[in-house]
Protein backbone atom coordinates (compact mmCIF):
# COMPACT_ATOMS: atom_id res chain seq x y z
CA UNK A 1 0.00 0.00 0.00
CA UNK A 2 0.74 3.45 -0.40
CA UNK A 3 0.13 6.60 1.38
CA UNK A 4 0.82 10.27 -0.07
CA UNK A 5 2.95 11.89 2.33
CA UNK A 6 4.76 15.15 3.16
CA UNK A 7 7.09 15.40 6.32
CA UNK A 8 5.44 19.16 6.78
CA UNK A 9 2.48 17.28 7.60
CA UNK A 10 1.02 16.81 11.08
CA UNK A 11 -1.44 14.66 9.75
CA UNK A 12 0.77 12.39 7.63
CA UNK A 13 2.89 12.58 10.15
CA UNK A 14 0.27 11.03 12.59
CA UNK A 15 -0.54 8.25 10.66
CA UNK A 16 3.72 7.27 9.87
CA UNK A 17 4.17 7.62 14.04
CA UNK A 18 0.86 5.16 14.33
CA UNK A 19 2.20 2.64 11.16
CA UNK A 20 6.14 2.08 12.84
CA UNK A 21 4.28 1.50 16.53
CA UNK A 22 2.20 -0.95 15.13
CA UNK A 23 4.90 -2.55 12.97
CA UNK A 24 3.70 -1.96 9.84
CA UNK A 25 5.76 0.55 8.30
CA UNK A 26 7.92 -1.83 6.13
CA UNK A 27 4.27 -2.74 4.18
CA UNK A 28 3.92 1.21 2.97
CA UNK A 29 5.74 2.64 0.32
CA UNK A 30 5.64 7.04 0.92
CA UNK A 31 4.13 8.89 -2.13
CA UNK A 32 5.98 12.17 -1.80
CA UNK A 33 3.01 14.83 -2.68
CA UNK A 34 1.69 18.75 -2.54
CA UNK A 35 -1.09 20.08 -2.21
CA UNK A 36 -1.19 23.57 -1.10
CA UNK A 37 -4.28 25.41 -1.15
CA UNK A 38 -4.62 28.21 -4.12
CA UNK A 39 -2.12 25.71 -6.21
CA UNK A 40 -4.62 23.01 -7.43
CA UNK A 41 -2.99 19.79 -7.70
CA UNK A 42 -4.97 18.41 -10.61
CA UNK A 43 -4.01 14.84 -10.49
CA UNK A 44 -4.35 14.55 -7.01
CA UNK A 45 -7.62 15.49 -7.07
CA UNK A 46 -9.05 13.47 -9.51
CA UNK A 47 -6.83 10.23 -8.76
CA UNK A 48 -6.63 10.65 -4.74
CA UNK A 49 -9.62 12.80 -3.19
CA UNK A 50 -11.29 15.84 -4.35
CA UNK A 51 -10.66 17.93 -0.88
CA UNK A 52 -6.37 17.58 -1.65
CA UNK A 53 -5.65 16.74 1.74
CA UNK A 54 -2.56 14.94 2.88
CA UNK A 55 -2.54 11.54 3.89
CA UNK A 56 -4.43 9.30 1.91
CA UNK A 57 -3.40 5.54 1.88
CA UNK A 58 -4.06 3.85 -1.66
CA UNK A 59 -4.19 -0.19 -0.73
CA UNK A 60 -3.40 -2.01 -3.45
CA UNK A 61 -6.62 -2.49 -5.31
CA UNK A 62 -6.97 1.18 -5.66
CA UNK A 63 -9.15 1.46 -3.04
CA UNK A 64 -8.18 5.03 -1.57
CA UNK A 65 -9.04 5.50 2.13
CA UNK A 66 -8.43 8.72 3.74
CA UNK A 67 -8.45 10.89 6.45
CA UNK A 68 -5.52 10.40 9.03
CA UNK A 69 -8.18 9.12 11.69
CA UNK A 70 -9.26 5.84 9.05
CA UNK A 71 -5.90 5.66 7.88
CA UNK A 72 -4.93 4.83 11.53
CA UNK A 73 -7.69 2.67 12.62
CA UNK A 74 -7.62 0.55 9.42
CA UNK A 75 -3.92 0.03 10.00
CA UNK A 76 -4.77 -0.84 13.38
CA UNK A 77 -7.34 -3.26 12.60
CA UNK A 78 -4.51 -4.76 10.25
CA UNK A 79 -2.36 -4.95 13.32
CA UNK A 80 -4.76 -6.95 14.85
CA UNK A 81 -7.06 -4.56 16.63
CA UNK A 82 -7.45 -2.64 19.84
CA UNK A 83 -3.92 -1.44 19.57
CA UNK A 84 -4.20 2.42 19.75
CA UNK A 85 -7.54 2.85 19.76
CA UNK A 86 -9.98 0.60 22.18
CA UNK A 87 -11.92 -1.73 20.21
CA UNK A 88 -15.01 -1.15 22.17
CA UNK A 89 -16.94 0.31 25.36
CA UNK A 90 -17.09 3.90 26.10
CA UNK A 91 -13.08 4.38 26.20
CA UNK A 92 -13.60 4.21 22.46
CA UNK A 93 -16.06 7.02 21.93
CA UNK A 94 -13.96 9.01 24.99
CA UNK A 95 -10.86 8.55 22.28
CA UNK A 96 -12.74 9.24 18.95
CA UNK A 97 -14.16 12.53 20.43
CA UNK A 98 -10.64 13.28 21.76
CA UNK A 99 -9.21 12.38 18.24
CA UNK A 100 -12.02 14.98 16.97
CA UNK A 101 -10.86 17.98 19.27
CA UNK A 102 -7.61 17.26 18.10
CA UNK A 103 -8.09 17.23 14.62
CA UNK A 104 -10.22 20.66 14.88
CA UNK A 105 -7.08 22.28 16.57
CA UNK A 106 -5.09 21.26 14.01
CA UNK A 107 -7.20 22.24 11.32
CA UNK A 108 -7.11 25.48 13.28
CA UNK A 109 -3.64 25.93 12.93
CA UNK A 110 -3.41 25.14 9.71
CA UNK A 111 -5.63 28.12 9.10
CA UNK A 112 -3.24 30.50 11.25
CA UNK A 113 -0.83 29.09 8.66
CA UNK A 114 -2.32 29.97 5.22
CA UNK A 115 -3.56 33.31 7.25
CA UNK A 116 -0.07 34.27 7.62
CA UNK A 117 1.48 33.17 5.05
CA UNK A 118 -0.17 31.87 2.15
CA UNK A 119 -3.21 35.06 2.02
CA UNK A 120 -1.75 38.12 0.55
CA UNK A 121 -0.52 40.42 3.06
CA UNK A 122 -2.64 42.99 2.19
CA UNK A 123 -6.04 40.69 2.72
CA UNK A 124 -4.94 39.01 5.99
CA UNK A 125 -7.95 40.01 8.96
CA UNK A 126 -6.31 39.16 12.29
CA UNK A 127 -9.75 38.12 14.37
CA UNK A 128 -9.84 35.87 12.20
CA UNK A 129 -6.35 34.45 13.18
CA UNK A 130 -6.95 34.73 16.77
CA UNK A 131 -9.67 32.99 16.43
CA UNK A 132 -8.20 30.28 14.87
CA UNK A 133 -5.29 30.04 17.59
CA UNK A 134 -7.61 30.47 20.26
CA UNK A 135 -9.29 27.05 19.39
CA UNK A 136 -5.61 25.19 19.18
CA UNK A 137 -4.44 26.98 22.46
CA UNK A 138 -8.12 26.32 24.39
CA UNK A 139 -7.66 22.85 23.61
CA UNK A 140 -3.84 22.50 24.32
CA UNK A 141 -5.81 24.05 27.76
CA UNK A 142 -8.33 20.86 28.34
CA UNK A 143 -5.44 18.33 27.42
CA UNK A 144 -3.48 20.01 30.49
CA UNK A 145 -6.27 20.30 32.68
CA UNK A 146 -6.82 16.15 31.45
CA UNK A 147 -3.14 14.38 33.03
CA UNK A 148 -4.95 11.33 32.84
CA UNK A 149 -4.90 11.47 29.15
CA UNK A 150 -1.50 11.93 29.09
CA UNK A 151 -0.21 8.53 30.78
CA UNK A 152 -2.34 6.20 29.47
CA UNK A 153 -0.73 3.25 26.97
CA UNK A 154 0.43 5.13 23.66
CA UNK A 155 -3.20 5.71 21.98
CA UNK A 156 -4.46 7.49 19.01
CA UNK A 157 -4.93 10.62 21.39
CA UNK A 158 -1.51 10.75 22.10
CA UNK A 159 0.13 10.80 19.09
CA UNK A 160 -2.02 13.45 17.67
CA UNK A 161 -1.56 15.87 20.47
CA UNK A 162 2.46 15.04 19.89
CA UNK A 163 1.68 15.98 16.50
CA UNK A 164 -0.24 19.03 17.33
CA UNK A 165 2.50 20.52 19.94
CA UNK A 166 4.93 19.24 17.17
CA UNK A 167 3.37 21.16 14.30
CA UNK A 168 3.02 24.11 17.66
CA UNK A 169 7.35 23.80 17.66
CA UNK A 170 7.49 23.86 13.52
CA UNK A 171 5.31 26.59 12.50
CA UNK A 172 4.91 28.43 15.45
CA UNK A 173 8.06 28.47 17.34
CA UNK A 174 7.27 31.49 19.80
CA UNK A 175 4.25 30.98 20.80
CA UNK A 176 5.44 29.36 24.01
CA UNK A 177 3.36 26.34 24.52
CA UNK A 178 5.79 24.99 27.47
CA UNK A 179 5.98 27.64 29.87
CA UNK A 180 1.91 27.92 29.72
CA UNK A 181 1.34 23.76 29.83
CA UNK A 182 4.05 22.34 32.19
CA UNK A 183 2.27 18.74 31.98
CA UNK A 184 2.29 19.04 28.30
CA UNK A 185 6.19 19.96 28.32
CA UNK A 186 6.62 16.54 30.14
CA UNK A 187 4.56 14.51 28.33
CA UNK A 188 6.41 15.85 24.70
CA UNK A 189 9.91 15.13 26.37
CA UNK A 190 8.76 11.58 27.20
CA UNK A 191 7.15 11.03 23.80
CA UNK A 192 10.37 12.48 21.96
CA UNK A 193 11.75 9.14 23.52
CA UNK A 194 10.24 7.22 21.19
CA UNK A 195 11.75 6.66 17.92
CA UNK A 196 8.83 6.39 15.88
CA UNK A 197 8.30 10.09 17.51
CA UNK A 198 11.76 11.44 17.46
CA UNK A 199 12.44 10.38 13.74
CA UNK A 200 9.33 11.88 12.42
CA UNK A 201 9.75 15.69 13.54
CA UNK A 202 9.16 18.23 10.77
CA UNK A 203 12.81 19.09 8.77
CA UNK A 204 12.98 22.58 9.95
CA UNK A 205 11.26 25.63 7.92
CA UNK B 1 -28.68 12.89 26.44
CA UNK B 2 -28.13 16.28 24.50
CA UNK B 3 -27.33 17.85 21.43
CA UNK B 4 -25.91 20.88 20.58
CA UNK B 5 -27.52 21.82 17.80
CA UNK B 6 -28.34 24.97 15.19
CA UNK B 7 -31.31 24.26 12.49
CA UNK B 8 -28.40 25.92 9.35
CA UNK B 9 -25.54 23.22 10.58
CA UNK B 10 -25.20 20.79 8.17
CA UNK B 11 -23.16 18.78 10.65
CA UNK B 12 -26.19 18.86 13.04
CA UNK B 13 -28.49 17.92 10.51
CA UNK B 14 -26.59 14.83 9.64
CA UNK B 15 -26.86 13.53 13.28
CA UNK B 16 -30.20 14.65 13.61
CA UNK B 17 -31.52 12.88 9.98
CA UNK B 18 -29.46 9.64 11.32
CA UNK B 19 -31.59 10.21 14.97
CA UNK B 20 -34.51 9.71 13.45
CA UNK B 21 -33.93 6.88 11.16
CA UNK B 22 -32.31 5.06 14.28
CA UNK B 23 -35.17 6.03 15.72
CA UNK B 24 -33.43 7.56 18.94
CA UNK B 25 -34.82 10.84 18.39
CA UNK B 26 -37.44 11.13 21.14
CA UNK B 27 -34.23 10.12 23.56
CA UNK B 28 -32.27 13.40 22.49
CA UNK B 29 -32.56 17.05 23.92
CA UNK B 30 -31.71 19.53 21.18
CA UNK B 31 -29.64 22.56 22.57
CA UNK B 32 -29.70 25.60 20.69
CA UNK B 33 -26.22 26.85 20.33
CA UNK B 34 -24.05 29.46 18.22
CA UNK B 35 -20.33 28.87 17.46
CA UNK B 36 -19.93 31.90 14.57
CA UNK B 37 -15.73 32.52 14.08
CA UNK B 38 -14.68 35.49 15.69
CA UNK B 39 -17.72 35.83 17.84
CA UNK B 40 -16.24 33.37 20.81
CA UNK B 41 -18.57 32.06 22.93
CA UNK B 42 -16.15 31.60 25.90
CA UNK B 43 -18.96 28.73 27.69
CA UNK B 44 -18.79 26.10 24.73
CA UNK B 45 -15.09 26.57 24.50
CA UNK B 46 -14.50 25.61 28.05
CA UNK B 47 -18.12 23.04 28.72
CA UNK B 48 -18.42 21.93 25.66
CA UNK B 49 -15.41 21.96 23.14
CA UNK B 50 -12.39 23.99 22.30
CA UNK B 51 -12.66 23.73 18.79
CA UNK B 52 -16.18 25.33 19.30
CA UNK B 53 -17.95 23.72 16.50
CA UNK B 54 -21.77 21.47 16.38
CA UNK B 55 -22.86 19.26 17.23
CA UNK B 56 -21.55 17.94 19.95
CA UNK B 57 -23.65 14.87 22.20
CA UNK B 58 -23.51 15.54 26.06
CA UNK B 59 -24.43 12.21 27.53
CA UNK B 60 -26.07 11.49 30.43
CA UNK B 61 -22.81 11.45 32.76
CA UNK B 62 -21.31 14.68 31.42
CA UNK B 63 -19.30 13.09 28.69
CA UNK B 64 -19.29 15.25 25.38
CA UNK B 65 -18.74 13.40 22.48
CA UNK B 66 -17.48 15.07 18.88
CA UNK B 67 -17.50 15.42 15.88
CA UNK B 68 -20.95 14.56 13.80
CA UNK B 69 -19.13 11.00 12.65
CA UNK B 70 -18.57 10.34 15.86
CA UNK B 71 -22.08 11.00 17.22
CA UNK B 72 -23.67 8.94 14.18
CA UNK B 73 -21.64 5.96 15.14
CA UNK B 74 -22.20 5.66 18.75
CA UNK B 75 -25.96 6.24 18.29
CA UNK B 76 -25.86 3.52 15.31
CA UNK B 77 -24.30 1.19 18.21
CA UNK B 78 -27.06 2.16 20.76
CA UNK B 79 -29.52 1.17 17.82
CA UNK B 80 -27.83 -2.19 17.58
CA UNK B 81 -24.97 -1.35 14.99
CA UNK B 82 -24.16 -1.72 11.56
CA UNK B 83 -27.55 0.17 10.41
CA UNK B 84 -25.36 3.36 8.81
CA UNK B 85 -21.95 1.82 8.71
CA UNK B 86 -21.21 -1.21 8.27
CA UNK B 87 -19.90 -2.82 11.20
CA UNK B 88 -16.77 -5.00 9.82
CA UNK B 89 -14.22 -5.54 6.49
CA UNK B 90 -13.86 -2.80 3.84
CA UNK B 91 -17.03 -2.03 2.93
CA UNK B 92 -16.49 0.24 6.47
CA UNK B 93 -13.30 1.32 5.33
CA UNK B 94 -14.99 2.62 2.61
CA UNK B 95 -17.66 4.30 4.26
CA UNK B 96 -15.11 6.07 6.46
CA UNK B 97 -13.14 7.29 3.46
CA UNK B 98 -16.38 8.66 1.60
CA UNK B 99 -17.81 10.28 4.63
CA UNK B 100 -14.42 12.21 5.26
CA UNK B 101 -14.33 13.51 1.79
CA UNK B 102 -17.57 14.56 2.47
CA UNK B 103 -16.56 16.14 5.91
CA UNK B 104 -13.91 17.71 3.81
CA UNK B 105 -16.56 19.43 1.10
CA UNK B 106 -18.34 20.55 3.43
CA UNK B 107 -15.59 22.27 5.61
CA UNK B 108 -14.66 23.92 2.39
CA UNK B 109 -18.52 24.99 1.89
CA UNK B 110 -18.43 26.34 5.20
CA UNK B 111 -14.93 28.25 4.56
CA UNK B 112 -16.43 29.66 1.69
CA UNK B 113 -19.55 31.22 3.52
CA UNK B 114 -17.16 32.79 5.97
CA UNK B 115 -14.96 34.14 3.13
CA UNK B 116 -17.63 35.69 1.79
CA UNK B 117 -19.71 37.08 4.36
CA UNK B 118 -18.17 37.35 7.99
CA UNK B 119 -14.65 38.34 6.38
CA UNK B 120 -14.73 42.17 5.68
CA UNK B 121 -15.37 42.49 2.44
CA UNK B 122 -11.92 44.45 1.57
CA UNK B 123 -10.28 41.53 3.24
CA UNK B 124 -11.84 38.83 0.82
CA UNK B 125 -9.21 36.44 -1.20
CA UNK B 126 -11.07 35.47 -4.83
CA UNK B 127 -8.52 32.48 -5.10
CA UNK B 128 -8.89 31.16 -2.15
CA UNK B 129 -12.83 31.60 -2.31
CA UNK B 130 -12.39 29.28 -5.51
CA UNK B 131 -10.19 27.26 -4.22
CA UNK B 132 -12.31 25.95 -1.61
CA UNK B 133 -15.52 25.72 -3.53
CA UNK B 134 -13.46 23.53 -6.13
CA UNK B 135 -13.08 20.95 -3.51
CA UNK B 136 -16.79 20.84 -3.08
CA UNK B 137 -17.52 21.01 -6.81
CA UNK B 138 -14.68 18.20 -7.52
CA UNK B 139 -16.14 16.30 -4.57
CA UNK B 140 -20.13 15.87 -6.26
CA UNK B 141 -18.03 15.47 -9.94
CA UNK B 142 -16.79 12.61 -7.61
CA UNK B 143 -20.02 11.08 -6.20
CA UNK B 144 -22.09 11.60 -9.52
CA UNK B 145 -19.48 9.16 -11.05
CA UNK B 146 -20.39 6.44 -8.46
CA UNK B 147 -23.88 5.99 -8.95
CA UNK B 148 -23.38 2.74 -6.82
CA UNK B 149 -22.95 4.70 -3.84
CA UNK B 150 -26.16 6.45 -4.13
CA UNK B 151 -28.79 3.67 -4.39
CA UNK B 152 -27.33 1.41 -1.55
CA UNK B 153 -29.56 0.66 1.30
CA UNK B 154 -28.94 4.17 3.32
CA UNK B 155 -26.31 4.88 5.15
CA UNK B 156 -24.09 7.80 6.44
CA UNK B 157 -22.40 8.40 3.08
CA UNK B 158 -25.75 9.36 2.19
CA UNK B 159 -26.94 11.31 4.78
CA UNK B 160 -23.80 13.22 4.35
CA UNK B 161 -23.99 13.35 0.86
CA UNK B 162 -27.99 15.14 1.66
CA UNK B 163 -26.17 17.35 4.01
CA UNK B 164 -23.73 18.94 1.55
CA UNK B 165 -26.44 19.43 -1.39
CA UNK B 166 -28.79 20.88 0.97
CA UNK B 167 -25.89 23.17 2.15
CA UNK B 168 -25.53 24.20 -1.05
CA UNK B 169 -29.38 24.74 -1.70
CA UNK B 170 -29.36 26.98 1.17
CA UNK B 171 -25.77 28.85 1.01
CA UNK B 172 -25.30 28.38 -2.80
CA UNK B 173 -28.68 28.41 -4.48
CA UNK B 174 -26.72 30.34 -7.56
CA UNK B 175 -24.11 27.34 -7.95
CA UNK B 176 -26.71 24.89 -9.94
CA UNK B 177 -25.48 21.96 -8.98
CA UNK B 178 -28.80 20.08 -10.52
CA UNK B 179 -27.77 21.13 -13.81
CA UNK B 180 -24.34 19.62 -14.03
CA UNK B 181 -25.09 16.52 -12.01
CA UNK B 182 -28.39 14.78 -12.59
CA UNK B 183 -27.80 11.40 -10.98
CA UNK B 184 -27.54 13.87 -7.59
CA UNK B 185 -30.32 15.52 -8.44
CA UNK B 186 -32.64 12.18 -8.52
CA UNK B 187 -30.71 11.19 -5.33
CA UNK B 188 -31.76 14.52 -3.41
CA UNK B 189 -35.20 13.65 -5.02
CA UNK B 190 -35.15 10.46 -3.74
CA UNK B 191 -34.04 11.12 -0.31
CA UNK B 192 -36.40 14.34 -0.11
CA UNK B 193 -39.55 11.77 0.20
CA UNK B 194 -38.13 10.79 3.90
CA UNK B 195 -39.34 12.76 6.35
CA UNK B 196 -35.76 12.23 8.25
CA UNK B 197 -34.66 14.60 5.46
CA UNK B 198 -37.83 16.89 4.51
CA UNK B 199 -38.24 17.70 8.36
CA UNK B 200 -34.56 18.95 8.75
CA UNK B 201 -34.61 21.24 5.62
CA UNK B 202 -32.61 24.43 6.96
CA UNK B 203 -35.10 27.20 7.24
CA UNK B 204 -34.95 30.10 4.53
CA UNK B 205 -31.69 32.37 5.15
Amino acid sequence: MKLTFSPASPFARKVKIAAIELGLIDQIEFVPASVTPTKKNEEYATAVSPVRKLPALILDDSTVLVDSLTIVEYLDELAGGGKLMPASGLARWQRRSEHSMLQGMLDAMLLCRYENLLRPENLRWQAWYDDQWDRAWTGFTMFEQRPETLSRPLDVTQIALTCALGYADFRFPDCGWRDHFPKLKTFYETMMMRPSVRDTVPPAA
